[in-house]
């Protein structure tokens, strides 16, 4: 109305302008036509104060890290976690709740690693280690000499003498100049994976990996590596950041110092295992599925309170704040606790193959896997027309700080629903405090702030709603 | 010239469009005339560049939190948090470092404080309580029966002999449904504030504060309160929300129970103390200055790491950052410690009259006192021109991730140079664990994480760098 008043006063070129500037200023929302985003508002502000009152986060976060505990697949505890996150799902919503079966890898750390290597002085010096996830054991203390690498390019240009029989050292550091903590990790991170299979070809006995944290102290940090069938397997650890800017700093002065490691890592029969799968049945379109997941999984060395207990506890939380709605969900809303998704994604690759064998219908695949802290947006992956849509609702998350939009979704457990959902959505967080705690022991309740945990549930929830309304 | 290109294809009207999209997209930069975004973003990521590698925020905040610790106006503590304050300032820019004088109030808490409630049954429930800075002594032990009220209207609606000889319970939580905990702080200060006045004039013998954090929890949390010269002053107390829930819950079941405070808290004569103040002089205008700064006094439970041991040590490395420009800077540049911000203000206070007397030119004060964590963007307070102008150089800032520009500052260090400064400016961090320490014993260093403050530290100094070449 306002707008026509002061179309009258304007020359014509000035009506073209204006046109565009209700456009840029909300007005685009129109061309997705009959969104009521006064009702939108009311329905997210309700959402929140749920969210924000009455909720169980803090609680179950706590039962999960303090009473259950570290979970790594195949272990009891993650069968506990499991058992416990049903229950949980039929009280919230007690429709249809399920466990999917799913074969897991079973990899256990055995008794305590030990670790030091021989100073020029002669002087034993303690190294703080963890085996990384899937590593072989030692065999007993396996001694050797070690070279330093940063850089693929620096392990190619090494003689074959430089390298067979010694422990390969990779040494390359996050960059602390990257703002966002997920880049550095992402450009270090190859090292881990990639480090056993490397050193391994070129003859190594053993990769030692510097730990992916930006933090510089004791605490070594575990997480998945890989082996190649066709490379000899090697036992690989990962030192903590303080071991391995001494163990580098010594090298310079003993080129030729001894290693010593010791671990008894083992990897167990596969287990059989479960995703737990709790939905609300959408009142319009049924057949219409959003998911939102995260992983009841974690490393072993310590509770996964972050990762990714604060995802586990929004998934049932977000089904809960539907649950509550003053209406029943239009689209069908699944809640998947998924299984093992640090060391193969076998659940989420589980459930994405019975979803498509049942030919469903995933217009959104959602997850939370990103450490639990302040929320300030989504990482979206879909077409332009997706995007686009929920650009349009950016309005309405403002007052809530979380309306950063970013492309490539970062949820490990979405990519086998990459072809089949319409987006995959993962909800993005504050992440200067993440790497700090990462898949180390440090990884504990204290950390989190439950307020965090709760503004991203219903970050999630008001999300879900809207494109439970209005699809996508 | 991209634009001339395409101009010359469209109509009349759409160039008029053209010329308008240009100015959204940050031509409108080209009002203010001269400047060089390309120069200005590699100049910034050289400031985070170094404030992200080489700094000494780590082990400066250690040093303040840990070595020195809490350092109330007129303590010991504060004392010598300003010798090494200074000393620090000459590290960095040996050139003015300076100390002002300033006389501050010393006010100690004394002996642990004792308080109680008798249960219906007469057992004895010890409330966790701390006196609010600045109150009188309950001389001996208190006790009285205790009247709950969660408003000034409720307050003033309850009959005199409903107040008199009883303690008021102001129980008014903070809203847990405020997305910014700052603002749900703001909507309860005014109890802990005025509450002994308001109680005093009715004649109640003490005020029992909720402590104004989010937390359900046993820690209670200080800070200032008023007396008025005209209305007897009685002794305050903040409970902690734990016990402030025990107490509003057994005084449903029996209002008549007895309470008993004892604190043996002290104003002890006034202090001589300091704001320390160090100076890079402007090369091209050194006659106008830009202000940064923090304050040195905590409250007396913590080390004050958060509050404001991390605007301390961001003070202190913002002189650094602007110190190692390529550049000088063209305008002058101060950093002040402002000693007595949690009391009175006093250093803020004079720091103002000097420099008005002095008839300096100020064109931007800074300040950080948001607790340290993530920025995420200034807090802007001037005419409509300089905020304009500060805009502007949105763009700049977003690869950081503190582009968020709000109205009112919030440093109270910077109000009493409202009139005199052309633009007040706070730093602007995520505040959803501020509040959960903020004045209690849990603001200690480890709740600190020392990339963020890192992280805010550059963002000032970057916006320091601008304001420096361009003016406002």
């Amino acid at each position: 109305m306002i707008i026509e008043i002061i179309k009258l006063q304007l020359p014509r070129s000035s009506k073209f302008f204006l046109i565009i500037l209700w456009i840029f200023f909300g007005g685009a929302s129109g061309l997705f036509a009959q969104q009521d985003f006064k009702a939108d508002s009311v329905m997210i502000r309700k959402i929140y104060d749920h969210a924000l009152t009455g909720g169980n986060i803090g609680p179950n976060l706590y039962h999960l890290s303090k009473n259950i505990g570290s979970r790594i697949s195949g272990s009891a505890n993650a069968q506990r976690a499991v058992e416990w996150g049903k229950k949980k799902m039929e009280e919230i919503a007690p429709g249809r709740v399920y466990l999917q079966e799913v074969t897991v890898p079973h990899w256990i750390r055995g008794k305590k690693e030990r670790s030091f290597f021989i100073s020029k002085s002669g002087k034993k010096i303690t190294m703080q280690v963890c085996a990384l996830g899937g590593s072989v054991d030692t065999k007993g203390m396996l001694k050797a000499q070690v070279v330093e690498v940063k850089s693929w390019t620096e392990l190619a240009t090494l003689e074959d003498k430089d390298v067979q029989g010694k422990f390969v050292f990779f040494n390359r550091a996050m960059d602390p100049k990257e703002i966002e903590t997920f880049k550095a990790y992402l450009a270090v991170v190859d090292q881990r994976a990639r480090g056993a299979i490397e050193a391994g070809k070129r003859g190594a006995i053993g990769a030692l990996v510097r730990s992916m944290t930006l933090a510089i102290d004791t605490f070594p940090h575990t997480g998945a590596m890989n082996y190649d069938p066709n490379v000899k397997k090697i036992p690989a650890a990962a030192l903590s950041t303080m071991s391995a800017d001494l163990l580098s700093h010594e090298l310079k002065q003993t080129p030729e110092l001894i290693y010593g490691l010791e671990m008894n890592c083992l990897q167990l029969p596969d287990e059989k295992s479960y995703n737990v799968i709790g939905e609300i049945k959408g009142s319009i379109y049924p057949d219409e599925f959003i998911t939102i997941g995260a992983h009841i999984d974690t490393w072993d060395l310590s509770e996964g309170a972050s990762d990714d207990g604060t995802g586990f506890v929004q998934t049932l939380e977000v089904l809960r704040l539907i649950k509550n709605l003053d209406h029943k969900p239009e689209r069908s809303i699944r809640a998947i606790l998924y299984m093992n998704e640090e060391s193969g994604a076998h659940g989420a690759i589980k459930y994405a193959q019975e979803a498509i064998s049942a030919a469903e219908t995933h217009i959104t695949a959602i997850e939370s896997d990103a450490g639990g802290f302040s929320p300030r947006g989504f990482r979206v992956e879909g077409t332009t027309e997706v995007t686009e849509k929920i650009k349009s609702w950016k309005s309405l998350f403002i007052p809530y700080k979380v309306a950063e939009l970013h492309a490539c979704q970062r949820g490990v457990d979405l990519i086998p629903m990459k072809k089949h959902a319409k987006a995959l959505i993962s909800l993005d967080c504050d992440d200067q405090r993440l790497f700090n705690i990462h898949h180390s022991a440090l990884d504990t309740y204290d950390k989190i702030n439950v307020r965090e945990v709760e503004l991203g549930a219903a970050a999630m929830a008001s999300l879900i709603s809207l494109i439970s309304k209005y699809g996508l």
